[in-house]
């Protein structure tokens, strides 16, 4: 699965779909680890995950809102990278300031995800 | 109703619902008009109204995610106007049409949304 799916949209999930996901993916538990945890079957543990990533995937499909997020990363990407030559052509102090701030915000924005 | 609750995630509305919030506040139709056009009740209008507006509410209060937008918009808006600064300070030709792009790619993500 991928993982901007549960970032952005974990939360529509049921409680027992979110908690199979994630330690599922993020803790890297087996199925059977998980099953253990919640005491549901193996069986259960998987259909949650199932319908969880039909879920997410079916939200993502309709608002395309993680594909809007990754366009502007990589708008950002391209911002920090101008800046960076920008900085090579103006050698003054002032812009020097300016622009390590402006690539510290643009850093921010990039780990925000 | 916040209009940018309808774009973000007015797909993940019942098709009535969307039908009749795009109708009132993207169309501004009033109820009785709406209900002629979708062959309900004004009042089962309203309550379609009603409902969607708490469902989408429901969803930004569980993501964030029009917060976290409207975050990053604001620092677009910043990042431009330290772009025009800069762009006072560094009066070179290279400087000046690196900048020129760096704004319209702020611009286009600003009208993204």
């Amino acid at each position: 699965m991928q993982s901007l799916l549960l970032d952005f949209y974990g939360e529509l999930l049921t409680e027992k779909q979110r908690e199979c996901c994630e330690l599922h993916f993020n803790e890297d538990l087996s199925l059977t680890e998980i099953a253990e945890q919640c005491g549901i079957s193996r069986q259960g543990v998987w259909d949650n995950i199932r319908r969880a990533e039909a879920a997410l995937e079916e939200i993502e499909e309709k608002t395309g809102l993680i594909r809007r997020f990754s366009e502007t990363q990589k708008s950002l990407e391209k911002l920090d990278s101008q800046l960076e030559a920008l900085r090579r052509l103006s050698p003054g102090a002032e812009s020097e300031a300016l622009i390590r701030q402006m690539r510290q915000e643009i850093r921010s924005l990039r780990t925000r995800g």
